[in-house]
């Protein structure tokens, strides 16, 4: 599982905080506790309430980039945030999102190619989030038609079903995962699948537990990547386990513990 | 999901020193917290160390029925002690279980015929426990079609594709819980599904974590029925969690209480 550490966003208080102060401190002590909890790439947001997103996400860029040389993951729906950041990162990046609206893609897949980048597509449009398996499949396959035909390679693309929160869509929550294992007979290399893990339980009171149940089932379902909060400790117990049954590393009795040492 | 309480097992010494010496408060005791904690049946075993396993089954029936109204599921590989069990259960029953065997079958079937019960069938024989999904769908489809010829219900019949551990067997995990959505495909209407859950974190050191990751992957792949340890209260929050995200029961901020309080 690739993990891409979430909590580097604005909308937690003590990272607007940071922001705002432009306390580098701070920031970097979050991005190395994730590293060290096992993100391989880190979600950057300036959160809802930055007044100067280009200034405040080139900031974050260069001062989580002076803390670890993990892969960074530009996270904004502002094209030119996106990429502002870009221009400053030194090693590889991913821009996270796109939707699936044709205008949207036309900047940004040559935007990924320009800077060699890896890329989140959103299962939506300007229609909103779909209500169902085949309509998500449908803007799946969209983005991955639109990123073949401008050559941006497969493998570096990561479709992201759009989770949505128990408690508004539980209906919903099947069909997210059973089309994980949909996305990947749409093309030839196959496109990565990615979710935004911790919206499945926004507004619950079970956060973590909801968190990890719904990330074994994806995982159970081939997911390749998530955002989320890597100091979850029973989240990523869970997600440890889940690798070990599917037997993408070998048992030990101490296998939690091996895994956190690597 | 049907919950089967594992806890009644003379392998474990207070319950084998409750058989010999015929204390039925303690196993009237386990026999409630399992119900209070959401079993639906109680497997009955009077363990390894049974000198007279028949005797033993007689009294474990009594015993129990006096304290619930519970499914008694009789757990044992000697016809003779199942069907000793059968003659003085007052509700319904399960026998646990037949081998794919078919001189087993011809007599287990007629039994589970002429008692009115449940049947769990192995998927295994006497040439062992598969290797891989395919000899283990190949038994359960023989188990199936035997059950067929002899006009026993298909949904009464329980396959189990016998978990191995995984400090044993890590690579067959992945294979028996695919192997779930193929057994639903053997027959119509499909047998239903059944795991001995626990079998699966034997000798391992983090036995809750490890049976609560792989339930929630089963009940992903469709498990109908689990033989478990209820009191486990990790596992069982998992498990409510996970028939949650598939939209098996409401959310509401309470689910994990207003689900015990069914």
């Amino acid at each position: 599982m690739f993990i891409i550490g979430e909590l580097i966003n604005g909308m937690y208080r003590e990272v607007a905080e940071a922001i705002k102060n432009k306390d580098k401190g701070v920031i970097q002590r979050i991005a190395k506790e994730q590293v060290e909890a096992g993100s391989e790439a880190l979600d950057l947001n300036c959160g809802p309430a930055s007044r100067d997103p280009v200034g405040d996400m080139v900031w974050l860029v260069q001062a989580v980039q002076e803390a670890t040389d993990k892969i960074l993951c530009l996270d904004s729906t502002k094209i030119n945030v996106i990429e502002a950041g870009l221009k400053v990162v030194k090693n590889k990046a991913i821009i996270n999102s796109t939707s699936a609206d044709k205008d949207k893609l036309d900047i940004i897949i040559p935007l990924a190619l320009k800077y060699n980048t890896g890329l989140i597509g959103l299962t939506l449009d300007k229609k909103g989030v779909p209500q169902d398996k085949e309509r998500r499949l449908e803007l799946a396959a969209a983005i991955v038609a639109d990123c073949q035909e401008k050559g941006f390679p497969l493998e570096n693309l990561y479709i992201d079903p759009v989770v949505l929160p128990v408690n508004v869509a539980q209906a919903q929550l099947e069909d997210t995962l059973k089309v994980l294992l949909e996305f990947k007979i749409i093309s030839q290399p196959p496109p990565k699948t990615v979710m935004g893990l911790s919206n499945v339980s926004q507004g619950t009171k079970q956060r973590s537990m909801i968190n990890s149940t719904f990330l074994v089932m994806a995982v159970a379902h081939g997911l390749d990547a998530a955002i989320l909060d890597p100091l979850d400790k029973y989240l990523m117990d869970s997600l440890i386990t889940a690798e070990l049954i599917l037997n993408k590393q070998i048992y030990c009795d101490s296998f939690l513990q091996a895994y956190r040492k690597r």
